[in-house]
């Protein structure tokens, strides 16, 4: 159907001349470092050098991951952050709170590239961290030049950024879904902001946890950590600077018996009316050059199964003029738009790529 | 260890001396039916001498469901009023809505005590039902003289009522969460009520729909009917009737991928300051002899697996106390305390037994 | 409808004549342990005088199973045999493998009777115990008195046993599937029985493990520990004490992504012609007055939701007469008939009950 | 870090240069349809020009399935076969049993390349077909032509053939398990396997039925068409034809509560002592070159969340050298490897591309 010869020879050649990006993933065993691996393995521009995971015993990650068998071929060891810098040009750092930032000054000072999934350089305020955390910062100099990995908010700074905090899952949501209605002159009433998210379980991260058993969990749904989760403060961050007012939103979590999925239902009290079209449009006119963000027309509400799998921002909203508010229902991947993908876009960025390669 | 014979005796003796109520279940191949049939197969003080559904072929009540083998042994075919008027004292009618309407007229006439399952007889202004149920209205002279059957609410007219309207799931667990803050001076602001609500897939009945496959609810999660459900007049009609003063909430239904249960998460603001032990307290006292309502103390929260597979609704509150406003989370197993389970109760005090028998 | 009060008074009076069994339960927090206390708690003949559970805090029973609340108030409290042995005539053993050995001559001793839901007392032989549960068994001079609690086979010594071993979990569906077809002349080749079963994730217990988390189970499935299971041995000791002549089945465990129930499909070949008719009607005869095992008509086959919440063991069968094979599918509730339902129906005849009190 | 300019020139060229081959999906709106519509939408030697569907409306497909957006622009219309052969060389019929037949001669007769993925051209004998599908085949004359789309048996005959018949989901998995024992010489004992599979819900389609529901499946497990399912004549077919003597399984399939995915655990007697090991390294010869089959070392099984969202089969063995049986599991993701993947795959050959591509 077409010269297969010419085509073959013009492939060889461009691969020979492109030079991809070496990238690594510290923390490649979690729920979001296994994503991190899968798309990367298929990334057009990078080329996965690096993974490490605290495994009992070695292991290549196609053995971990069964489904890389013939896509990748890399020993997964402990971290080793020599190794890891002689590998990689950028590093993505999937590892838990806290342990992060001992680990991101040693690449920033070899002139490394940092995506850093975990919540350590998300808030700016070191003294809330300590406050949600539990623990003191132990490497609160670099805060100031973390850029909060949201494009959608900080496309220009990731672009030439060092390090990037890649943002919370239900942060992702429900930023996202009050941006438009918060900035410039602000349609929302911003002191009476409730998010009621429900997350799946890969959210908690690869645990062994009685709570998180499979028969704690499946036929069931809870409520928990009212008032205290850590994504409260990095909500209230963001939303404050992109209103340029202080904003403090009521946020309830709740835990869902599926795998994969952060659906946010988020209320709102209107400034002045305003009917589902126009809040619509709004929204849409705000979103309409971002490659994962999709604002549903006529009243259409996203669900989990629209995003799951996929790097989309799925929104829904429905005014209810009579009693002046607004319902949006936001839905990500938890571990896509929510953590990996994210990751991924970011990397983008900050490596010149086209935003949606590897997607 | 004790003289068995003597035991023996007087089983024998009070049960030949205790005539049992006879009742049946018209619709009992539904979820809802199908709990109804298990509860009053081993209630003390019923004995079930009819039961209708509409399977294509005629079949014992044990054939359809298995696990009733051995307790017990009747026909189910489709419902013939007179044989069940002949057979019974009372009779739940678990018949899709606007089908009751036409059923429960007969069984009043010939005088039957009725337990309405459906949502038929539940809204009091028949403009409201054919609003939401689009349909007119075919009985409803009927209903001014019938009784909303939550017992926390009504329970001297329950006793003597003909005709109980069993309340819906969604209202039953959004009405308990709020009365409490609602009725006298009002502890809540009532124009800010916002429920976000949970509910299992029973509740959308056994039914043959392709967006109830489970491939398309399993892993999945969404809103639904946002503004439209019909349960929100009904919801309304209680609180303003208990708040005396006209109450319209925020609903949001959203649809669970598990079969049973429904978790009601409420927003309020409280009219004064008040803590989260304060209004503990204050629910504690208002539910303190209600024998299926539990108010959890210290800030502890209900989950579904709680009240799954039983009559309780479980309540939890924490107060934002800087904000001023309220979380309530109220739990109920949809099919008991919000469908089939509730039912009974009423039906135990039709009938003057003790309110928890047959749980 | 009839005189309450003559009821009310003979309940009274019967109530003050029968003294009930005082009975405990050890390790009552655990899946099968909350099962004991739920039916205990209702059961009519008996009073559950005393629980014990390894929480980090006391706590009473009713707040670490809110759906106890109004049926119990107990304290759970780490075991202690002297306070156990002046409450109970008769403990429940819900320990851990190997932690029952060490309690249980006790108990004995005190001359309390017990039901040892786990495995030490079900293998004769000590050294296959030690073979397959890696430990020395500590109290190996009981094994021969303890009597292995599967009614359907041991109904008489089971009434005047001290101490029952209540059989496994797979062990139950897989004998009480195999059992007409092995005894007396056999119908079944006993050189080839092949089960395949599986079970919910409650058969593994509430423990804190990486490969029970939600995210790993849930939509997932595999076959796990083939040849190696403890309940192997167990089916083989009493397949071949029933048959009187060796037997060793291949047995391959599965793991279902749900909670409760075990379904096992087993592989016959025949020793002669028989089509499925005849071999209904003759597994019909054995059971025909067994209270808790239904043989399915007409070729039907039982589902894990026909048993769930019930004592039942439902079984199926069909004949491929032209290959000479049989395919028998035997399905139960794993915490019921599996654990503590068998339990208490142990109980019931050890303690001169109807075999179906509390059920 | 390379020249963007001279990467971007290179692509351009060459993506004018690549004709791609232009394909369709007839039936686009069911579970294998979307598989098929998102892998085609990013394989790189492809474009989807046409889709058809049977829904109520006109719709885009990226309307339909949300994730497609930005991806994916088509309408997608009841199937009209004279549009689609004026935009596709290829066209993959993803129609309901029965139905492919009426248009897989029209397409064939406009010099089109199918791949089925029905059951309608799998069986050679149209006496069979009729007997297991209950309608006579109206396209008989097209079944010797028809290659069965197994890669792993046929691959060459693929490359070639104008009609590809897709293998079912659960032949896919038993074939694939039994081929290294049966072909040549033959390992295995012909006459006593067994095949227990289990699938997943998406295996039974998009398709409103009672006993789909979510509330039917969830909590449920349960065998179905014990000797009657119409996949049992096609493993036959081709066991028989790669065996070169008739071999005859016993197969039931189970339905698993989750949403992708088919484990077959597949029983064989050994001809000759052999232990697992050997076993292993027999497959493994065998599907060396193969690569979309894994064969695990070391007696690993594969386990369904392996397989999802790729197109791989994992093979995993064990024997029991004292009883001289063997285990063999296989897992694949049924809409994949098991019907979409395969299709993909299927194409790749027809088409002269790798046959990875696009995976």
């Amino acid at each position: 159907m077409y010269s297969l010869s010419l085509i073959k020879g013009l492939e060889k050649e461009m691969k020979q001349s492109m030079k991809k990006l070496n990238v690594g993933v510290a923390g490649a065993t979690g729920y979001t470092g296994e994503e991190l691996v899968r798309i990367l393995a298929r990334h057009p521009r990078v080329t996965l050098t690096y993974v490490s995971g605290k495994e009992d015993r070695e292991a290549r990650i196609q053995e971990i991951f069964p489904s890389l068998e013939g896509k990748l071929d890399l020993p997964c060891k402990p971290l080793e952050v020599q190794e890891a810098c002689r590998k990689c040009d950028l590093v993505f750092l999937s590892l838990p709170h806290t342990v992060s930032m001992r680990f991101a000054p040693l690449f920033l000072k070899a002139g490394k590239k940092i995506v850093d999934v975990s919540a350590d350089y998300r808030l700016k305020n070191e003294k809330i961290y300590e406050a949600f955390y539990r623990v003191p910062h132990e490497d609160a100099s670099h805060l100031a030049e973390a850029v909060y990995g949201l494009p959608e908010l900080y496309r220009e700074k990731i672009r030439t950024a060092d390090l990037v905090a890649n943002p919370g899952c239900y942060p992702t949501g429900a930023i996202l879904g009050l941006l438009p209605g918060i900035t410039g002159a602000g349609l929302f009433d911003a002191d009476t902001i409730v998010i009621d998210a429900k997350s799946g379980v890969t959210g908690a991260g690869r645990k062994a946890e009685k709570s998180l058993n499979f028969s704690e969990v499946n036929e069931n749904f809870k409520a928990y950590k009212l008032f205290e989760h850590p994504h409260v403060p990095e909500i209230d961050q963001e939303l404050t600077a992109a209103a340029k007012k202080k904003i403090s939103v009521v946020f309830v979590p709740h835990l869902l018996p599926l795998n994969r999925g952060i659906l946010s239902t988020i209320y709102v009290r209107l400034k002045k009316k305003m009917n589902t079209a126009a809040l619509i449009a709004h929204y849409q006119k705000r979103y309409a050059k971002e490659p994962f963000v999709k604002v549903y027309a006529g009243g259409a509400l996203p669900e989990l199964k629209h995003v799951a799998h996929s790097n989309f921002c799925g929104i829904g909203i429905r005014v209810d003029a009579s009693k002046g508010i607004a319902v949006i229902v936001t839905a990500i991947d938890n571990l896509l738009k929510g953590a990996a993908g994210q990751a991924v876009q970011n990397m983008n960025l900050m490596a010149g790529f086209e935003e949606t390669d590897g997607f």
